[in-house]
């Protein structure tokens, strides 16, 4: 398995269903009417009902733990700027690179980003990771 | 709605259902069998299926956007360091602490524990909100 080094990038479309974030808020608790109400959302200066930012940043799991670096990931730290609402049922694009890596503790440090379709961030942050075959 | 003060505090108990767990893997896509297959987990070091991070810490979320602050929560930021796995089926508790305020820019810094019965952190971080009547 080839080894991830300094200015690897990744990127994965998205895109939320409502159907999706009302589960969320099921399983999550977070019933804030912002994610599941379309009504109340429009009285609201979001306009649209949004996803919950943990909802929107498991994408970011997701792809570490499935794709890249893949199986085998152990999660150490991920921080997460909300700069703008996620919205359901539009594009968004997850998008990584590595900024880091320590090849003898095998741990990587990746710029992990959230924009939708025009480029805008709607959420950034950084993943500090350890994977003992492609660090 | 009385205001939140540096050094007030709040408590929420919480347990992550392996069923819970389960649909959360089905609608973020993160289907890493650790957090599934129990098969599996009792080859890793782990031993037992574990709770994925963005799950786990959206009990944070949920504190915050529900009950305290509660409603009209604004998320900024969250850190998250994963200091060690969250197992299904246990009782946890996720503690907050208010580290900051600025009464100017009604915001607050608030740390955020997760940790089991026994006080073991599991994740601590903190998170960055804004609540135009409570800070």
């Amino acid at each position: 398995m080839k080894k991830l080094k300094k200015g690897d990038s990744h990127v994965e479309k998205m895109r939320f269903t409502q159907e999706n974030v009302n589960i969320f808020a099921e399983i999550s608790g977070d019933s804030n009417p912002i994610h599941l109400n379309a009504e109340y959302a429009a009285q609201t200066p979001f306009g649209k009902p949004i996803v919950h930012g943990f909802f929107a940043g498991a994408v970011f799991s997701k792809v570490f733990g499935t794709q890249w670096p893949g199986e085998g990931t152990i999660y150490m730290f991920q921080d997460m700027a909300f700069k703008a609402p996620v919205f359901v049922e539009h594009d968004y694009y997850a998008k990584f690179e590595v900024l880091e890596v320590d090849e003898v503790k095998k741990r990587g440090v990746i710029q992990c980003v959230l924009e939708d379709a025009n480029g805008k961030i709607a959420i950034i942050g950084q993943a500090k990771l350890m994977h003992t075959e492609r660090f």
